[in-house]
């Protein structure tokens, strides 16, 4: 059992659907296969400029109810296609797929999946067409997960439906070491950790979405990432990390420029004051990340620094200026030309000069960070939006990214 | 409790919708309201074109998944603005409607509705924004009801619902007495029986849909045919034969020109000849229309034509060809520039001299009868396309359907 993926641009024509159903029919050869389609090219879009037309700030079920027409339209004309060429297919949406989600509109998680109609329609020989970034509510109202909603959707699929791969089709090749638009000389890697991948995902990298990552490397689903137009290049698979033939402290750069900074300054220091603050985003639905707490005046205030993304910080801002007048902080600053520049390795535990050096190289080119955070396996610094690209091609030269170390313990630097 | 129904040209565009999603917010105020609302503009025709170019013959589940997304789109449009101007809604589609269809793909009939959902919905003050047109089958899989289905959708809530009305709200002022587009004088109708109107509808006039006036009829529920872009003009009234005010011989004059007549020459006469041609015709689901048989060498054979839609035409001749040469019959003729006019009314069958009236006008202007058909209320002639319009306004004249006679009894030639 097989589940593959394909994204916006792969379905985006007429011409590029039928490509994508004779991908499907060429492993529907080999055995029963699950197809999950987004909607096709501008689609959503489309869909959501029509909402804003219609209203400024649209209800958020039928927001929903109408995002999810995008990939039901896909996967019709994609299971038509399949027929056509000979190969049984049906398209199954929202009600039909078993997904059930939180009873939340516009990002909702998954909370069940009852296969038993794709396992119908898999046992009487269908190849079955998902649309994906779709689900109900236990209610029966539609819902969608979200964007990037589409991979969550087919790496769920192979959970529940215990595919032994889940191959996520994309306009290029696989997981690079850096964005080749910005690094000309970025290499294609063979393989990364789920981990690595989850951290170049949430920082930038936008070939898989991050929560498609984490289920896949909680229930140990291996993903191919590979090439729609392209389909024989075997493109990079992500596996555990113990399971990784190869080991090397850097295994890519990204840069994540929809990103931009709040401050909120002179917080008076009581307990509770940044629960406070943060529930007041949180209840706005805003994510927020690299928060820096610095403390002023022998503690009796503090300023709390974090990003968000660029497309939250309107609601995010109202939301602490709201919050700031409640807890007598003195004001909140907002900066949205900045970009988030991370370097990611599953070896950067076992390499603990790789953070002093990035910074290093990045202050002798005149790049000024202006925050900075790391986890076990990424380093990321907050720079001007205007440095960003820049920076990124300084760390890829850097640890010489562009030479092959896809061996056994090489040595990259 | 009132059942609106908005057709496509009434939800073409943002600020339409925007129109629309203010009339039902006004009978909103009045009490209890169900929308059923057509796909936008052209979007059926686009979706169809789509399938198109995926697929010479497009799967049927598929193309009726596809196309109810037209539909699902513009519910979703509808129900926001309302959202958006202060009235609480919510959209339903397919499988949200409770309407269950035949396992009939692309013109299902509707074989149960269960109100639950939308009774749910109002209960909790929404006004329920219906996707018309589509339904599901017993297993799940998405239907449509064939062109026009969004008329029969709106009837058939109405009568499930209890309703005390159905509003057809279309892009002219109600039913006129000829398409004012052939007959500038035609007049508007204040009322019809509704067995005048399903006369008109399946003779050509476009406002309702035959199979909504016939579900209206059976039910009783009074429908009134009213101008989107003049809401607050009365329209027309559809009621019960018994219960109109008005005895007029001739209400109005149809045209058909979606007509192709097709001949089976030379038919071997042995019982079952005949169930077997139009069986054959059946399992294409073409529908056939005025058919006549003539009689040849003695009643051994017999030539049989009949007319169908244009667009069935060569589905049509297709299966007759094949049957032809199971029967023995000779040969087919096909003729595809034909048109059918009709007069419609309920004092038809007080009147025995219209029909001879109106074939003899027809002569008079050297308009070639090329078949006859009638039934209680409607005598229909297939003219030449090219005498389609002028055939029309000779009618028109004839009797005089310019001139007010929306009085009791009155005498109107």
């Amino acid at each position: 059992m097989l589940v593959q993926k394909f994204g916006g641009t792969s379905v985006k024509s007429v011409a590029r659907i039928k490509n994508v159903a004779s991908i499907i029919a060429r492993a529907a050869e080999e055995g029963p296969v699950v197809a999950v389609v987004s909607a096709m090219g501008d689609t959503t879009d489309y869909l959501m400029k029509l909402a804003h037309q219609v209203s400024g700030s649209p209800n958020r079920r039928e927001l929903d109810a109408l995002l999810a027409t995008g990939e039901q339209i896909s996967v019709a004309l994609v299971a038509m296609a399949l027929n056509e060429s000979g190969t049984k297919a049906v398209s199954v949406t929202a009600g039909q797929l078993g997904i059930t989600t939180e009873s939340v509109h516009t990002s909702a998680r998954i909370v069940d999946i009852n296969t038993e109609r794709i396992r119908r329609y898999l046992d009487d020989g269908n190849v079955v067409v998902a649309a994906g970034f779709q689900g109900t509510t236990p209610a029966g109202d539609t819902t969608t997960l979200g964007r990037g909603g589409s991979d969550t959707t087919a790496v769920a699929l192979a959970v529940a439906l215990g595919a032994s791969a889940c191959d996520i089709f994309t306009d290029v090749s696989g997981v690079y070491t850096a964005d080749p638009n910005i690094v000309p000389t970025a290499r294609l890697l063979k393989e990364v950790s789920y981990e690595e991948m989850l951290e170049m995902a949430r920082v930038g990298a936008q070939v898989l979405h991050p929560r498609a990552v984490e289920l896949a490397r909680k229930h140990g689903i291996p993903v191919r990432v590979r090439n729609t137009f392209d389909p024989n290049h075997e493109g990079t698979i992500l596996k555990g990390a113990d399971e990784m033939e190869i080991s090397r402290p850097v295994s890519g750069v990204t840069v994540d420029r929809d990103q931009a900074r709040l401050a909120i300054l002179k917080v008076p220091d009581r307990p509770g004051v940044a629960g406070e603050i943060f529930g007041a985003l949180a209840d706005q639905r805003v994510s927020v990340d690299m928060i820096i707490q610095a403390f002023h005046e022998g503690g009796l205030v503090n300023d709390i620094s974090f990003t968000v993304k660029r497309s939250d910080l309107e609601t995010a801002r109202t939301a602490l200026e709201e919050a700031a007048s409640r807890t007598g902080a003195e004001h909140v600053l907002a900066d949205e030309d900045v970009a988030k520049v991370s370097v990611v390795g599953a070896g950067l535990m076992d390499h603990p000069d790789v953070a002093a050096r990035m910074f290093s190289a990045l202050g002798r080119e005149g790049i000024n960070i202006k925050m900075i955070s790391t986890s076990e396996i990424r380093i990321s610094c907050v720079v001007s939006d205007e440095d960003a690209e820049r920076a990124v091609r300084v760390v890829h030269d850097l640890f010489h990214l562009d030479e092959a170390h896809d061996e056994p313990d090489s040595d990259q630097d």
